[in-house]
């Protein structure tokens, strides 16, 4: 029986994750099943909510299991179907282990096609990635043309697609991101209108308040913590937050505090909404293609920091709360 | 010129209300114009809302002026008319200022009849407090039959309608209250389901679980604070929490901290949205409409604190942040 390299949950992490929670084990691949997939990973995907999954306590996907693989958002080459709709050399993307080969069933998984976009594209602004930006923006915040969009994490991937999207749907764009370099990013590449360094920035109830004359009306927000208590002094009457993310939040041991939201949300009868992007499964179709429209017309860009090599996994996960990654963060197998 | 006495607003509270924030002085009455009514005080509504237009911040109603007079919603009696509308004897019910007698533009006010209700129930059950409570309840909290609903300050104005009105619409419904007495009356008067006195109770998220075993589908939201941090633990997948009031947090000088919401809505899918009567000022005939077809039927009962005497206005108002009140504080004059 062949074997492949796998990466397991090794502790449950306290705080920041580390290196030393991630074991490097080998694994079997079982005999490929009627209907199933053999797959080979070719861009493996990170992302801040897998921190979640390694927490033992109920949500909406089930926690990851101890000394059991971890799974996220692959890209994979199909080396063996027994499957009528996949072909031998098929790319296929869906929820995968973290394993260089494994076989999986089909259902879940969709055939990507390499010549219409970058095989890491389908784990980015057209996947997942697009999808929580797109339907998150458009069906929580309900933007109108010529309201004020402000977003968090902004030059993450999902924060850069929300900002782009807001452009095309006739926004004022905000984007609160933590380097320069990013701001810039933001500016020249995405074409935010606006972009606020907040490691920099002293009063950022001011710098909002200065960059969102009008205020802010809908505030996508993928960080929580200290920047979106500083939003809180600058909600319009009947904003809407769209609760994406709080990654500034999901490494600390005690339960974080903040600034109460309710006497923000009553005085501005403002609404706050968490999602996940499983809730609003029945978009999923219509929302890729409007995506893909996009991304044809050359309307989305995105960027993506890629790191090479199975064993970088773990790290480039790490990477991801010290803010290194430009936009989509993907390992290249 | 005649004169009535009139409660203005000397300082600004910096924390909790005092008596000498209050001043009685005595105001003239100008001549009644065209269109115009001269009417007398009966009942006076005290509502912790009130609090917030003390302070000297933009909000979704103009902040009182020092030494001006505040006004509250207000029972009275139609001394003079010079509207056609309108008749000596006729009761009204408006925003009227703290004055024993004073003359008041007729639009605002509405007719009120004393035969089909005590008069003092147009300040509650069938007034804005009411309005508030189903509104609130049913635009908001969106509640389906067979949820539960969760509702703090239950035994106050507000929540024991919301209560109530759970119970109509085939809602479990489960309130948090801070005497035992009114938690007993709870249930006894106005049929809720089960009753926490968040006083005399250790474990608030504990006593949520096992009053909501089947978790918190509907959260309505008087007191922000402490016991809304307790819910957070037990909302459900695509939960409701309406932000009707936070008067837990009201007095606070320092901004008050609460553990952040954020991570708990984004892994419940879950929603908070604040509001205020006036945003649903279209549906107010209908709600009216609603709430007195269930009055007739007797099927909403209401409880009131009432106090005599325009001289003790202002200790009912500081009064209702002791939880003093049972259901809906009030000042016969």
């Amino acid at each position: 029986m062949n074997t492949t390299r796998t990466i397991t949950l090794k502790n449950r992490p306290t705080g920041k994750p580390e290196l030393t929670d991630f074991e490097f084990t080998t694994s079997e691949i079982p005999e490929l099943k009627e209907g199933e997939l053999l797959v080979s990973a070719r861009y493996v995907s990170v992302d801040p909510y897998l921190r979640g999954r390694m927490r033992d306590v109920p949500s909406y996907v089930p926690p990851f299991e101890l000394n059991k693989p971890i799974e996220s958002g692959v890209v994979a080459e199909v080396l063996e179907s027994k499957n009528s709709h996949f072909s031998k050399g098929d790319y296929v993307s869906g929820l995968l282990q973290w394993k260089e080969t494994q076989t999986a069933k089909a259902d879940g998984l969709i055939k990507v096609d390499s010549d219409k976009a970058p095989l890491s594209a389908y784990l980015g602004v057209l996947g997942m990635t697009g999808l929580t930006a797109y339907l998150g923006l458009t069906e929580i915040g309900k933007p109108k043309k010529g309201e004020t969009l402000l977003v968090s994490g902004a030059a993450g991937a999902v924060g850069s697609v929300v900002g782009q999207v807001g452009k095309i749907l006739g926004l004022r764009v905000v984007g609160i991101a933590g380097t320069d370099e990013k701001v810039e990013m933001l500016k020249s590449e995405f074409g935010f209108d606006e972009a606020i360094n907040y490691k920099t920035t002293e009063n950022m109830v001011e710098a909002i308040a200065n960059s969102c004359p009008d205020g802010v009306d809908v505030y996508f927000d993928n960080v929580g913590g200290a920047i979106s208590e500083a939003v809180l002094f600058n909600i319009n009457k009947f904003s809407r937050t769209v609760n994406c993310g709080a990654i500034s939040e999901y490494n600390n041991i005690e339960l974080p505090k903040s600034i109460s939201v309710q006497p923000f949300l009553i005085q501005k009868s403002s609404s706050m909404k968490g999602f996940v992007i499983s809730d609003f499964a029945d978009k999923h179709p219509e929302g890729l293609r409007q995506l893909t429209e996009w991304f044809n017309q050359g309307k989305l860009k995105y960027t993506e920091t890629i790191k090479e090599g199975f064993e970088n996994i773990p790290q480039a996960f790490l990477d991801l709360f010290d803010g290194k990654n430009k936009g989509k963060m993907i390992v290249k197998l």
